[in-house]
């Protein structure tokens, strides 16, 4: 059967290693492996998401209220921005595919950072669309201003603080390149890690409310994945001017977020003590890690997220390093995909952390 | 902002009105309001699953399992087919979207019944392809094989049982039918009421491992919406040859189940007790709708699913009947924008039933 030609060039997302598939491809027990590769909150959720949701176990038969109504008002009183300006997706990620296909076809060009969350590209070949990348590791604004101006994209992607290095873009220098963007280029700021960014340096602090407020061209990006703890959710959510939400609500189909997804986020965001505990034990832990690189000699990239991201030398091999410690149960992630000689960690707990120092000294 | 101009002739879902709206728009409690509007289980899901899951909810931070072998392998053995043949989706909606994503493009053609699930229409839409639609209101596959000589369509729509009317193919003439259609036109079967279809008359039993081993070009649908009682819960299947699995996993994003989902739809499986006691009570009280239509001069269409429609004479009117039982607590879906002027009401629990039974006679 012939399918669409477009198919022909996608390919699929590499996820972190779950920890199910460890068990049976190395046979090692789940209580000895430890997940440090896909940015989980090592602290789960808060626990007045878990009472709330196994309060309503009983309530799986039941379709979502499609309204959302309960996690919009809780979205917009967090944002102080109207409901009518939110759009929730099953992870942010499923905004990002809203967007793409409402705004990119085959003809269209969409920019973004050399190394950067691998979605972007992932949702633009679905469209057919030519992906324009920067050439530095981390956001060039001038770069991407001089790009801008010779391939004229459909949509620009900002990530800050960026997956998977862990730089962030100082909201003042993000501000002025959005005000030289005309505005019929959509310009998508994904803040995916933004709790923890704006919380190491306030500089980095991008305010939804003030970036929609300034600019009809912009669509920020949040999710309950990361500081919410709620990975396995899927809840994320975007923010726009009104017309861009009317058009990406056009794509998104009914009850795209489950019931219990719902009311976990939903109360997530009543519960932000837990959020700020969890935040200022991942820096305290990211101090230990810049201090393990420093002895060990290994180049860490300055992170404002919850991961920080290795640059192995020369005389080491980041899939073999991280091939070995998945052999021990450790599981982080090699970017050797992203080009990059690295290997990204999840800043975990006391004792995973130190586990992975123990662990990684062993190997190298 | 100019968006793609696909986007302008997409018309969104109408969904079955949730409680929660029905609560703030006329004050009434929610103990006092009955939905028999979106086809959910009356009886909940199995006691089991919502063990299962209330046993993990701590794992609502972790990624889910992206190989969802878990339900894969649970599916696998219910249909005695092989993994590589099974994709799963956030509802089997998001299977028909993968499937037109796939295959159509704004120059393709997709037929489907007079009046059928709603979302075929929409998700056409999204990539701009003509809806060609038979003159019948059950499904008359002679009319189906003319127009697909006529029309050349790249997808043909068959719902078996059908919604929002409930009739059901032969499997026979199904057959029949596939065998004449070429094989690069994707013919997709939706399955998502067949465990009531087949219990009723196994006449209607559509199988997907014989399907799939006679027709490379077929994908079945099925979903954990209904019978299984995880209507929120958002798990769906497609089950085709590698081939077209393979390449609709192309257009599937990460993470497209929640960790809880996955989780409730496996252990959904292993109690095919529960949904045969909830298929049955179904069938016992549809007898009770079919006498109540006879005593009330109401046409009924005979139902292979777990919902009933209530087709109208002229002198009464499906919007302002369903609105006044809305007013009454009582939620049904009017059919009026499937241009019939006909309410459709899911099989509830035999109070649920009795209570509808007393409203419809006071209003008509």
């Amino acid at each position: 059967m012939k399918f669409n030609s477009t198919l022909e060039n996608i390919t699929t997302y590499e996820a972190g290693k779950p920890i199910e598939l460890v068990v049976r491809e190395f046979g090692i027990e789940p209580k000895d492996i430890i997940k440090l590769a896909s940015n989980e909150n090592p602290f789960g959720c808060s626990p007045k998401v878990k009472e709330a949701v196994s309060a309503i176990v009983s309530k799986m038969s039941l379709y979502p209220d499609d309204s959302m109504i309960k996690l919009k008002d809780a979205l917009s009183q967090r944002f102080d921005v109207a409901k009518e300006k939110i759009v929730i997706g099953s992870g942010s990620d499923q905004v990002i595919e809203f967007a793409i296909h409402a705004k990119a076809s085959s003809t269209s060009k969409v920019l973004m950072n050399s190394i950067t969350f691998a979605m972007y590209e992932i949702y633009a070949k679905h469209v057919g669309a030519t992906v324009i990348r920067t050439a530095s590791q981390e956001h060039n604004l001038d770069e991407f201003y001089a790009l801008y101006l010779e391939h004229k994209p459909e949509i620009i992607f900002l990530c800050t603080p960026n997956n998977p290095t862990g730089d962030a873009i100082d909201a003042k220098d993000l501000f002025d390149f959005l005000a030289k963007i005309d505005e019929d280029t959509l310009v998508i700021i994904d803040g995916a890690y933004m709790e923890y960014g704006m919380y190491r340096d306030s500089d980095k602090k991008v305010e939804p409310k003030e970036l929609i407020e300034k600019f009809n061209n912009v669509l920020y990006l949040g999710t309950f994945s990361k500081a919410y703890g709620l990975g396995g959710m899927r809840v994320g959510y975007g923010i726009a001017s009104e017309q861009i939400i009317h058009e990406l609500y056009k794509l998104r189909a009914p009850f795209n977020i489950t019931t219990l997804s719902l009311e976990a986020a939903s109360v997530a965001l009543s519960d932000e003590e837990f959020v700020k505990k969890c935040i200022i034990s991942n820096f305290e832990e990211m101090k230990r890690y810049e201090e393990f690189a420093k002895e060990q000699k290994i180049d860490i990239i300055e992170s404002y997220t919850n991961f920080v991201t290795l640059c192995l030398n020369e005389t080491q091999n980041s899939s073999s390093i991280a091939n070995k410690l998945l052999q021990k149960g450790m599981i982080v992630r090699d970017l050797s995909s992203y080009k990059m000689n690295a290997i990204r960690v999840t800043v975990g707990t006391v004792e995973q952390n130190s586990r992975f120092f123990e662990l990684l000294k062993e190997i190298i």
